[in-house]
């Protein structure tokens, strides 16, 4: 690969061609080098965007949200960033997922950058990169990134906790929900969206969510809306974006805002740093043979694994 | 609190006490210095026990499933530890599900013992935390530990690594199985229950769980087995054990159980050494105050995470 000019690259991201847009995100997801130069001449551009996390189970209906969602906010002559990821096992790294039905027309609009990132294999997480790419997205000028997860497993409680606001999208159907309520999604929504709320039981979900809203012991201020939606006809979408704009009004008032901003930036550099030190621990004090031989030693109970890791420490100096 | 005589502790795990057993416990729950110690006198008498998984989510009658495997090992003689994840908030902490029912009748046991664990409030994470109970329970000389988690979050999936046999426990209803199949529980499973199998459409869910099995790309020597029980009558408990039973004897042939248990090691001096490197990061290389003042340097754009994170790792020498 050619060598890259970061410095052109990084006129190119303020001067807003879409090529050097591709070519800043592709450098990014690989974790190369010359992207944490990228990442750095960027920040200062950053910190406009609005960041949106919309989390829900497979078959909510989140792609065909976020859809609606982006045609809302182009018709405002907002420009829109949509970050998906798509669940991969995190044992085979294989996509089960490959039937996301995608919004093809909205390629054609510039204003709309949709882009799919998987699970795995990303060097330093999902979350790092995750982040990153919001960066860059942030510092080309959309006015909206809307994050799209599943929202299982800790990458992606990682980048739901580094959104500004966080819409959980819920269907009509009792199962669904116990599962989305009992499993901790429940204490991660800003705003609820009933989507599909044409089927029956919808009404139920509304007071269900309501009901376990009322158990969870901490509450801020902010009482969380419940918004019923019927994303395929566009039904509600404006009242979500409505309830998306006062909880913006709650951050920016309440503090919030800066005390999640800053809770941003604590995760993504800890993530890095802890990645950065096994990376160098693993090559620079132990050769990568001389650790898995310690890993042997270990499983062979000829070590244990709080002494090699005392020992580990020891070569290390702060 | 009183100094703790290790030494005297750890000779009284190995003489099967229940009295230290449970010191031991509450202190390596507590991550306690002393702790590290006694877990590296321990490690030498680990490596006996079966160590199962039961992964399900709220609702698919995991605490009933529990139950009645640590009765039918009891019934073999065995001596039985379990180890209750439960699931709380990433948010708020505050534990959701008050509402599980304990196994009483148990606790009069001397052969079975069962501890709760919450998700949160653990130094160095619940992973860590669970893995050095298991390693205790392991040395007193428990043959089986059953690990009982709803399977969400990294903590949950890094516990479940570290497992020999995890068993996925699904209920009949077509919800809930796209939830857990979808959301990469699938891949996760070395034998699957259907459980609550008195209900209507459990054949419906075993053919679906085959049907999904079909579409996850790479499968190893193994098919995982579905068994189908209802645990509440104890019914189908023989078929679940033999077919753990089958899991064990692959895990040996095939070479899985020393490659798992070496995995199991990495994993857990990793997220040890990860978690000590920040430690000691904050605290010797910077203060906490100058640590939280260049948190607020890059919020406020007077310096960025990418070059902050650097000049953090040159502070330390490998």
């Amino acid at each position: 690969m050619a060598r890259i000019d970061i410095d052109q690259l990084t006129a190119g991201i303020r001067d807003g061609r879409y090529r050097a847009l591709a070519q800043a995100i592709s450098l990014v997801e690989r974790d190369d080098p010359a992207a944490t130069r990228l990442l750095a001449e960027l920040y200062p551009s950053t910190g406009k965007a609005r960041i949106l996390g919309i989390t829900g189970s497979p078959g909510a209906g989140k792609s065909t949200l976020v859809d609606a969602m982006a045609r809302h906010y182009r018709s405002l002559g907002q420009r829109v960033g949509i970050i998906c990821v798509d669940p991969t096992s995190p044992f085979t790294g294989g996509a089960i997922l490959g039937d996301r039905i995608r919004m093809q027309e909205l390629y054609t609009d510039k204003g709309v950058f949709i882009r799919s990132m998987a699970t795995r294999g990303f060097m330093g997480g999902l979350s790092r990169a995750t982040n990153d790419v919001v960066d860059v997205l942030d510092a080309f000028g959309f006015d909206v990134v809307l994050v799209e997860t599943v929202g299982v497993g800790q990458d992606e409680v990682d980048v739901i906790r580094t959104v500004q606001t966080n819409v959980v999208v819920l269907v009509p159907g009792m199962g669904d929900d116990i599962q989305a309520i009992k499993a901790g999604i429940m204490e991660i929504g800003d705003v609820f969206v009933v989507n599909k709320a044409d089927r029956p039981g919808a009404d139920r979900t509304v007071t269900e969510v309501n009901m376990m809203m009322s158990l969870v012991e901490e509450h801020s201020e902010w009482v969380p809306p419940i918004v019923k939606t019927v994303a395929s006809l566009r039904q509600g979408i404006g009242d979500l974006a409505g309830a998306i704009e006062k909880h913006r009004e709650y951050l920016v008032t309440s503090g919030e805002l800066e005390r999640r901003s800053r809770e941003r930036v604590r995760i993504r550099i800890e993530t890095r740093l802890k990645d950065q030190f096994m990376q160098r621990l693993v090559g620079e004090t132990i050769t990568p043979e001389r650790y898995s031989a310690m890993l042997d030693d270990i499983l062979h109970k000829r070590d244990n694994p709080h002494d090699a890791a005392s020992a580990l420490m020891d070569r290390v100096k702060f």
